[in-house]
């Protein structure tokens, strides 16, 4: 078994966006096994545990994730995580991986993925709804698929919009105010509200939006009047109806999940149509352990690794008696 | 974040069966917090995620384990599993553990909690079904609560029954066919069969049944006419009505879930009684999480550790722009 403290110095966003992509076809044809992530509440937070199994990639495992929204006070990430890897014919874990930098990594490649299925421009105005880590990885990602004329940031404390904008000075970025965000060709919501932020009349005609901080029950970020009127694809049927940007809008009997028009890898695999231009496309996603195992799988045997005995200690056989 | 390559070596397995029978209270007086088990299905087996949250003990986390049940022709186990614990106030991934030989002595120890819980004497004959991995822990832990004047042991393979008896010739053990050991006072049945093995005419007035290899659908030790007559306690009731002792009998309509007395958990608390001397006691084990964690938890900051570099490569704050 062996630990891996850092993969994603291993990682190029281009290839994984195509590992992501890959990922959600075996997704959207049935060819991976992933029961719904399983939420546990912790004293302020909650962790969440995500197994999966990837054929094609011969790749099994588990991504277990927090999300603590008051860490930063105690300089913490809010969210940290590993994953862990089995070896599918025989179940033996093959490696643990520090995942925190990777979720985020992840996330922002399936917005370049979506975005690049959906989003009926190929480039325009880029806008962002948040500043945070989700942020930076979504304006590495989505920029690889979708030529960014402008890039228009908000968040709800200015000072960090400003930061963000200054950090990513080699792309065309900017401060704006929410609408004139939210009036994007391509839209990126990544912050962890509970409310929507994004009003239906401030979103353009055939514009993609990626919904990407609603990931657990009571969260949303936009509208449910946009939900009504757009060709909304979600990540994972179960997931989402339980906890992405749709859940709220359903708990509350104003969306129903028949409205769904499919998963982003059925869109991949052309099972479900894109829609007429000038229709509004939505990205709900709330991550998907595939997405964690395909990530994990382009860093094994690459970059630092540290060896952990494990064999050893587990008596290499189970013939009764040995263990006596 | 700490790798523990071996905390087998510093648990004492009355210790352990302390720490899991305080487990089971938690759990019988709803202070745990744990969702079943989760299955994902590989090529020749498969693997279980098994999350949960120990308010008593500030531990949370999930344990990973795998079930191939034709590894030992590679020279494998069958069962090899790690455990990742967490913060629970700040979600933060403290320690991984190699939990192979935890899972062993956790389940012995479980079996040990319900004798002493539900057996009717103190003493008398020990009967084990089985001379696996799982045998060797149920020997090590049962005579710790039961004093067994004899051991009876059964295998399909008797010259791993014999083998089991010499590496235990600490105690009054002998081979014996399966009709004599299941006629024991305390009987331990630990294989992985899919069929009853042991019949209703073989139990003893007043017997205690530890039914422990069942812990997959479709798995099954004991006649369902023992469950119709016996009282049943299982470890968790969901867990135990999909996998359990009781799961096939369910399934097929011959055994209902309203007919199970309780949990562990309920039986210690006293919120359920145990029953008359002469019944017969069944106590169906599928497996906890919490069992899982109560053993880590003992081992932590004892014995071997690796330090896995963590924190250092997370960035420490999500503060926006800080990654970029």
């Amino acid at each position: 078994m062996q630990y891996y403290p850092s993969p994603e110095e291993v990682i190029e966003m281009d290839v994984l966006i195509q590992a992501v992509e890959s990922a959600f076809v075996d997704h959207g044809t049935g060819r991976s096994v992933m029961p719904p992530k399983v939420y546990v509440d912790l004293p302020g937070g909650d962790f969440r545990t995500m197994p999966s199994y990837i054929p094609s990639l011969q790749t099994a495992g588990v991504k277990i994730v927090n999300v603590h929204p008051d860490n930063r006070k105690a300089g913490l990430p809010t969210v940290m995580a590993v994953t862990v890897l089995l070896d599918p014919p025989t179940g033996r874990p093959i490696a643990v991986l520090n995942a925190t930098t990777l979720t985020d990594l992840r996330t922002g490649a399936s917005a370049a993925v979506a975005t690049r299925a959906l989003a009926q421009k190929k480039k325009g105005t880029l806008g962002i709804i948040g500043s945070g880590r989700q942020a930076n990885s979504g304006i590495r990602a989505i920029p690889l698929v979708f030529e960014p004329e402008e890039v228009l940031v908000w968040s709800r404390t200015r000072s960090n919009a400003e930061r963000f904008a200054k950090n990513h000075s080699h792309l065309p970025v900017r401060v704006s105010d929410i609408e004139t965000v939210a009036g994007a060709d391509v839209l990126l919501t990544v912050t962890p509200s509970k409310v929507p932020l994004i009003k239906d009349k401030w979103i353009s005609d055939g514009a993609h939006i990626n919904a990407i901080g609603a990931d657990a029950p009571g969260k949303q970020e936009i509208d449910p009047d946009i939900l009504q009127r757009a060709f909304v694809i979600v990540d994972d049927m179960d997931q989402a109806t339980h906890s992405g940007e749709v859940n709220m809008p359903i708990q509350k009997g104003i969306y129903s999940p028949s409205r769904i028009a499919g998963t982003l890898g059925e869109v991949l695999t052309g099972a479900v149509r894109r829609p007429s231009p000038d229709e509004i496309t939505v990205f709900d996603s709330t991550g998907l352990s595939i997405m964690d195992l395909a990530a994990a799988h382009l860093a094994i045997g690459k970059g630092k690794v540290i060896d952990l005995p494990f064999m050893e200690n587990t008596g290499m056989s189970d013939d009764p008696g040995v263990r006596e």
